[in-house]
C-alpha cells in the first residue's frame, strides 16, 4: 500500500489493517444494536481489556493498567495521587527537556497543591534526588534525543529516598521489552498512537502499581464508580486501577486500538527490542559513514537508546523537506533537528539503506553546485 | 435500515450515515497521508471546527466552545475555573438528584479544592442560593425525569446573588434551542452521543462565556499551548477557550461527530425544539389514554420537559424487557422507571402510536391473565 519509506512511527504508527477492521466492526455494531451494543459488543469492557494487553506490552500485572482518556489526563491522575501518598514532601522533579505536556501539567498540579516543580537536565536527575522530592516525573525515552533512562536504577534510586516515580512512556512502549512490575515503577502512562499504531489521538494508558491501589483517583467520574449502572448518588470506587476511569470511554478510538494491538499477539518484546537496536544502530552507523557532516544526538550505546534517532545539522529543515518530497517521511523538529523514527514492527534493514542513499543524494545536492 | 422504533436517543443516538462516512474518511487519511494527515486533513483543527458546530447548537458565541475529553473531564475544567473565578465563596450548590458523574466530579473537586458540595432537591435550588454559594452545578434537563431548568431566570437569580452557573446540557443539547449567551450562562458541558448522534463516548463539549475568558484552564497541556508544535518547555496559554484543550485529540471519534453534525446543517432549532414539544406531548397523552395505571413522572408543561419522558410502574422492568423483544428500543432506570428519548431528528408521530400500541398489548399480556 505505502510505497514511501516510513519513519514516522515514533509520532504516529502505521494503519494496521486489524485496526481499520475493528473500527469498521464497531460501526456496525453501532448501527446494528443501537444502544444495545453497550452490552452486546461488550464495549463497557474495553478499558480493562485493553489495559489487560498492554500490561502484557510493559511488563505489569494483569490488574495494574487501564486504557482511557489523553495521556496529559493520565499524567494529571498519576500526579494526584503520588503527591497525595507523599503528601509530607512538596517537590515534583523533572527532567527539563521533558516532552512539553509533561512539564505543563506538572506545573499545573503544583499550582492546585501547592507545591513546586523542580526542572533540571538530565544529567543531574540523580544528584537532585533527595529528601523533598515526592514525585520524579519522568519521560522513559526523551521525544528529541532518543536517549532512555535505566528504569531498574533510578526506580531503586527513588525507593532508597522515598520518591514515587512516574513514568511516561510514550516513546517506548511497543517498539522495547519494558518491565514495570519488575522494576517497581509506581505510576506510569503513555500513549498508543506512536509504536502500538493505535490512530491518531487514540486513548492513553495509565499503570498504577498494585501497592498503590489503596490509593484512589482523586478525581471521580461514572465509570470510576463500582456499579455505574447503579446511578448512585453516592460515588463507591471500583476496586484498584478501576477508579481511575472517568467519562464514557471513545469505544470508536477504542477499538482501533483493540484492532492495532492484534500485531502484538504474538509478539516477543525482547526479540522486537533486539530488532530495534538492530536498526537504530545500522542506521546510525550508515549515516555516520556516508555524512560525517551529520551530528547524531542519539546516544551510541543502543541500550541507553530508543527506537528514533536524532541527528541535527544547520539546515535540518531543508534536508527534511527534500527527504519527505523524495518519499522518505521523516520529521523535523526545531531548530535543527531530524529524527527517524524506526518502528521494529514494520521497519527493515533494507528501510534504513534506501533511506541513507536518498539521505546522501539530498545532502550532496544541498550543500553543494551540481553541474 | 432499522426496523424498530427507538427510543433511545437520550443514550445513544442512532448512527447517521454521514457519521460513517466521515469516519471511513478518517481511515483514509491516516492510510493514505499517515503522520502528514495532521496537516493535510486538518485534524488538528477539529476540536475548534466542532466546537463551532456546537456554539449554533447551544446559542453560544463562535469563541467559547471547544470539542474534546469526555463531560466528566470537561465539568472538573469548568469546576476548577468558576471555584477560582469565585474564590471568596466555598460551596458547590447541585441538586441531589443531578446526573452521578456530576455529583461524583463535584464532590472530588470539593475536596481538592476545600470547598463543600451542597446538594438540594430540585425544588430547593432557588432558596439554596445564597452568598456562600460560589457555584452552581445543575443539569439542564434531569436524566429520570426529563424535567427542565427555567434557564434564563436561574441565571439571572445566580448573577444578583454573584453565583457562576455550570449546566450539563447532556439531556438538552440537539433536541432543543438552546441559549447560553442570551441567557448568560457561565459555564457549560455537554455530551455529543445522545441527541447528537456523535456515536459511542463521541467527545464532549465545554463552554466556557467571553467574559470568563481572562480565567485559563488551571490544567494544562499541550494542545492548550498558543503554540503547541514549538514544545516550548514553558506553558504559554493559547487564547480564549483555547487553553481548556489538554491531550491530543482522539480523531476518529472527532471525525464521527464531524460527520453526525451535518444533520444539522439546515436544521432551525426552534422548530426541532416545537416537534419534540410536540411528540413527548403526544407519548404522555397517549399513555395517560391507553393505561392510566402508568404514573408519568415528566412535567405536564412542555416547556418544563426535555425530550424524554418517564413513566413508573411496579413492574417496569418486565415491561421494558417485554417491549425490546417486540422490537421498541427503551430503557430502564431502577427502581420502576421506564423512559422513552424521543429524537426530533428522527422519531415520529407513527412511531409513538405504533409504540404505545404495543406498549398496551404488552401491559395487558403482562398484568392480565389471558385465555
Amino acid at each position: 500500500m505505502n510505497h514511501n519509506l516510513y519513519f514516522c512511527g515514533h509520532s504516529l504508527g502505521l494503519m494496521p489493517k486489524t485496526a481499520e477492521q475493528y473500527v469498521q466492526k464497531a460501526l456496525e455494531q453501532w448501527k446494528t444494536f443501537q444502544v444495545n451494543a453497550w452490552n452486546h459488543a461488550n464495549w463497557l469492557e474495553l478499558p480493562t481489556q485493553l489495559g489487560l494487553k498492554i500490561a502484557q506490552l510493559i511488563g505489569a500485572n494483569a490488574d495494574e493498567v487501564m486504557v482511557c482518556d489523553s495521556t496529559t489526563l493520565n499524567l494529571m491522575k498519576c500526579l494526584l495521587s503520588a503527591l497525595e501518598l507523599n503528601s509530607s514532601r512538596h517537590v515534583i522533579l523533572t527532567e527539563k527537556d521533558n516532552f512539553p505536556t509533561d512539564l505543563y501539567m506538572a506545573d499545573a498540579i503544583a499550582h492546585l497543591r501547592q507545591v513546586t516543580v523542580k526542572t533540571v537536565a538530565s544529567e543531574n536527575i540523580i544528584e537532585s534526588m533527595n529528601k523533598h522530592v515526592a514525585v520524579l516525573l519522568l519521560t522513559h525515552v526523551n521525544y528529541r534525543t532518543g536517549a532512555k533512562y535505566d528504569m531498574a536504577k533510578i526506580n531503586r534510586l527513588a525507593k532508597e529516598k522515598g520518591i514515587l516515580t512516574i513514568w511516561d512512556l510514550s516513546h517506548s512502549v511497543g517498539a522495547m521489552a519494558l518491565h514495570c512490575s519488575q522494576y517497581d515503577a509506581d505510576f506510569a502512562v503513555g500513549c498508543t498512537y506512536k509504536y502500538l499504531n493505535g490512530g491518531p489521538g487514540a486513548p492513553s494508558f495509565i499503570y498504577v502499581n498494585q501497592k498503590h491501589h489503596h490509593q484512589m483517583s482523586l478525581l471521580h467520574g461514572w465509570m470510576g464508580h463500582a456499579s455505574p449502572f447503579a446511578f448512585s448518588p453516592d460515588y463507591l470506587p471500583g476496586k484498584g486501577i478501576a477508579s481511575y476511569l472517568l467519562g464514557t470511554p471513545s469505544i470508536l478510538s477504542m477499538k482501533a486500538l483493540e484492532g492495532a494491538l492484534q500485531c502484538y499477539d504474538q509478539c516477543d518484546m525482547e526479540a522486537l527490542e533486539k530488532k530495534s537496536h538492530y536498526l537504530t544502530s545500522l542506521m546510525i552507523r550508515k549515516c555516520q559513514q556516508a555524512l560525517p557532516e551529520l551530528q547524531c544526538l542519539s546516544p551510541a550505546d543502543s541500550s541507553r537508546r530508543g527506537s528514533h534517532v536524532a541527528f541535527s545539522h544547520p539546515q535540518a529543515q531543508s534536508i527534511a523537506q527534500a527527504m519527505i518530497e523524495r518519499g522518505v517521511i521523516i520529521d523535523y523538529r526545531e531548530p535543527n533537528l531530524i529524527r527517524f523514527g524506526i518502528s521494529p514492527l514494520y521497519n527493515t534493514e533494507e528501510d534504513i539503506e534506501r533511506a541513507v542513499e536518498i539521505l546522501r543524494e539530498i545532502f550532496h545536492a544541498i550543500l553543494f553546485v551540481k553541474n
